[in-house]
């Protein structure tokens, strides 16, 4: 609870305009963009500086004030509701590019800076950060960073993590520490910088990031394979990486999906086709029109009914940015939308598609399928409505079996999207109950009184859990 | 201390055949490639399988028995020596290679396989392991995981823990965990799987670990690069990179090094020249073709006053042999060879091998350097004799000032080698008194007991050192 008292002392350290507690603030911050989840802060707060955030992290632990560091919110696992109130903190005032530095290729940022104006800085002069969340236009790096985004690229490009070189942070004990630093190469102890991408803001908060940047792709080319069959597209993902063909992004729609895309997105996708492959292809001219050759071979030996390549770059991103708006477009149809987030090895694709559909069919709940088929990182989505209780008892049922099933063909309950609250019943699942423990223990050296993110991860049997309308 | 009863029952555990604490067989553990550093343990115990193993660290757990994994010993950061005395555990029963999978381009294999063998296995059937520590012909990945070993590809391909998917550990309390899997992306609950990578057996005991793979590159290309200054060579590797030109691997070697190696190799290096840069890029053919003569053009005109392409495969790979057998040929000059590890940002480099050459003569001792410039991870090499006490001393503030100077720059202690005992007293450089203190954390939360390979990462004051003369 912030008492009165606390309050001053927290205006003390950040000043008045950055402490925000009337109502609608708080409610603005109650939840984020992952539907069933809500509870209000006790503030939201606004530092100016890392000094500032190591006063307030004092404060808090010592009087037990949860803290929920939060980007843009946009996550998918309920990762940043202030399930146990306390402060939401925001990184408004730390939103610079610190530095380019292109000879070590590198770039410095603020944990506020927006990932896509990150990635726009950095194309301007010929480099590249790979990661690519579909929600990057709205995300915050930081917020990246919390929960090890993954995105489009992943496959060929690596997540989140195979960027940060070097973070600063500030513990809840208050001490400000520097992790890695511009160093292709640090085994200065144990991998901290590591621990802290995706450990979603329970161990403490980043205020500084040093990211890896590559030079820019040369060219990119995109092709669409269409297929009457699932299986067909599946088979297609695991032969064009078996026979040495990395691309980019190997991108699955099932037929579901593809006809609310194309509702929304009105860029003539076909809609008479069970699944979709949309196959990009980036690197030295010669090396892209090569492996396209031999994609568009192999998608055709394996059933693909036809296999067209973008006629030019324009035609390429509007396919691209399709893709991307898949969860918008799916949003539309029910006031409440679940996009799920669970991964197998690539060579289970088939598998799990064919399970999620027959799940679906069992529960009888409206699932559609997309995802990052050369990742076996899938996005199964719920299309249901909270108010109905029945119905959303069952989508609970589905969605335990499709973790199940991927844990069992040696996946895992979530690619890209983190644990937060919404995946920590079903963690287990993937750790075991030894796993969790061993979790549990870092969480507790760095976090005894428990102040950082708390219900997050692990679950907790007193958390607040509030079904809401979700638009 | 191991009583006869607790002898008795780790026969009881792995047989007879697997315990052995005759004199002979504890001094040949009692040493590894580290120059100065020697203890003995107890007994050393060859386990047969993970069960065993977790069987073994229950009763040394309960008996506060100290545990030192140990692969073939390569490390030189005195990582597997068993200061504390205790068991040091061997790997010759879990040498298997248990699948490679084509689908997923995975390795699943037991931590005693060798990496070499391991790399030539992949490569056979057209798939790609790429960290390549210069120890790779005798190493075990078991030991590379736990050091995460880095290699002359770092700068392209990384190092090893960004090929390590997943693992399954004993734990210090015997419980069996397994981590991550064949999955490109996995965010369920912290790392640990990173966190593992680079523990150096102090977490611990890694018995099984999944790798990822990537499509063997179709051609390579050699370069050869004479300078007569440090600084032109210095400033060609930065150029490429800032040319937006990754090679696979870009190494330096100063003139003492080339002299002492071609020395060692008769291949015809040159040694009038004040450095060299060896220079390899790999890839399609055509975008190699492409790299190299970028590379030439910025090389010549940065100074190099020739530029010679390797002509035949078997002429580079004699060139690569030749910079792989630096220590080797180093170490047959003077009694003792310490071979060093400071990195700093690329960008660095100039100013770190002037420093390091300013504080060889400073405090009289005689240090060549190499490595991988393109990482800023550079090995300053000291020929001494451990049995000159007073030219040892003048070699130890040399070195402690060159960590300094490394960190000072941006850089660290360690780029790949590990902390182990040697770089124990200089970790607070690095990290600071709050950085450890995080990591001691993770430490006592793993293993309580402080059983997995004490007085390693974490300097203690009870450690025992004993200067012994090395070949």
């Amino acid at each position: 609870m912030i008492t009165t008292k606390i309050k001053k002392e927290i205006i003390m350290i950040v000043g008045e305009n950055n402490y925000e507690d009337s109502p609608a603030s708080k409610l603005v911050y109650s939840f984020d963009a992952t539907p069933q989840f809500q509870a209000m802060p006790d503030a939201v707060v606004s530092p100016r500086n890392k000094e500032e955030i190591a006063q307030i992290v004092k404060l808090c632990n010592s009087h037990q004030i949860p803290i929920v560091p939060r980007g843009s919110g946009t996550n998918l696992s309920a990762g940043t509701t202030p399930l146990e109130g306390g402060i939401v903190l925001l990184f408004k005032h730390l939103d610079q590019i610190l530095e380019i530095d292109e000879e070590n290729l590198t770039i410095t940022v603020q944990p506020g800076v927006n990932t896509l104006e990150m990635s726009q800085a950095v194309e301007e002069i010929g480099l590249f950060y790979p990661p690519d969340p579909s929600s990057m236009k709205i995300s915050q790096i930081g917020g990246n960073i919390n929960e090890n985004s993954g995105g489009l690229r992943g496959l060929k490009y690596g997540v989140t993590r195979d960027y940060v070189l070097g973070l600063e942070i500030v513990l809840p004990n208050g001490s400000i520490i520097r992790t890695g630093g511009k160093l292709a190469k640090d085994v200065a102890g144990y991998d901290l910088t590591r621990l802290f991408v995706g450990s979603e803001g329970t161990l403490g908060i980043i205020t500084e990031a040093t990211l890896k940047l590559i030079p820019k792709p040369e060219t990119k080319k995109t092709v669409l394979a269409l297929y009457q069959s699932m299986d067909a597209a599946a088979q297609s993902v695991s032969n064009i990486i078996a026979n040495r063909v990395i691309p980019a992004t190997l991108e699955f729609l099932d037929q579901p999906t593809l006809k609310v895309v194309e509702d929304f997105s009105k860029i003539g996708l076909p809609t008479h086709v069970e699944a979709v492959l949309l196959i990009e292809q980036d690197g030295p001219i010669e090396s892209v029109l090569k492996d396209i050759e031999k994609i568009v071979t192999i998608c055709k030996e394996h059933g693909a009914i036809e296999v067209n390549m973008a006629q030019s770059a324009e035609e390429a991103e509007k396919l691209s940015t399709a893709r991307r708006s898949a969860l918008s477009a799916l949003a539309r149809l029910k006031p409440t939308t679940i996009l799920e987030d669970a991964t197998v090895p690539r060579s289970e694709i088939a598998n799990m598609v064919r399970a999620i559909n027959e799940i679906a069919a069992k529960h009888n709940v409206e699932i559609c399928t997309f995802g990052h088929a050369g990742d076996g990182n899938l996005h199964p989505t719920c299309m249901t409505d909270a108010r109905d209780t029945e119905e959303i008892h069952r989508v609970e049922l589905a969605l335990q079996e499709i973790f199940e099933k991927a844990v069992s063909l040696g996946g895992t309950i979530t690619g890209e999207h983190g644990v937060g609250a919404m995946k920590a019943p079903y963690l287990h699942l993937k750790l075991g109950e030894e796993g969790i423990a061993a979790m549990q223990g870092i969480k507790q050296a760095f976090d005894p009184n428990n102040i950082m993110n708390p219900s997050k991860i692990f679950p907790k049997s007193t958390r607040k859990r509030i079904v809401v309308n979700q638009p």
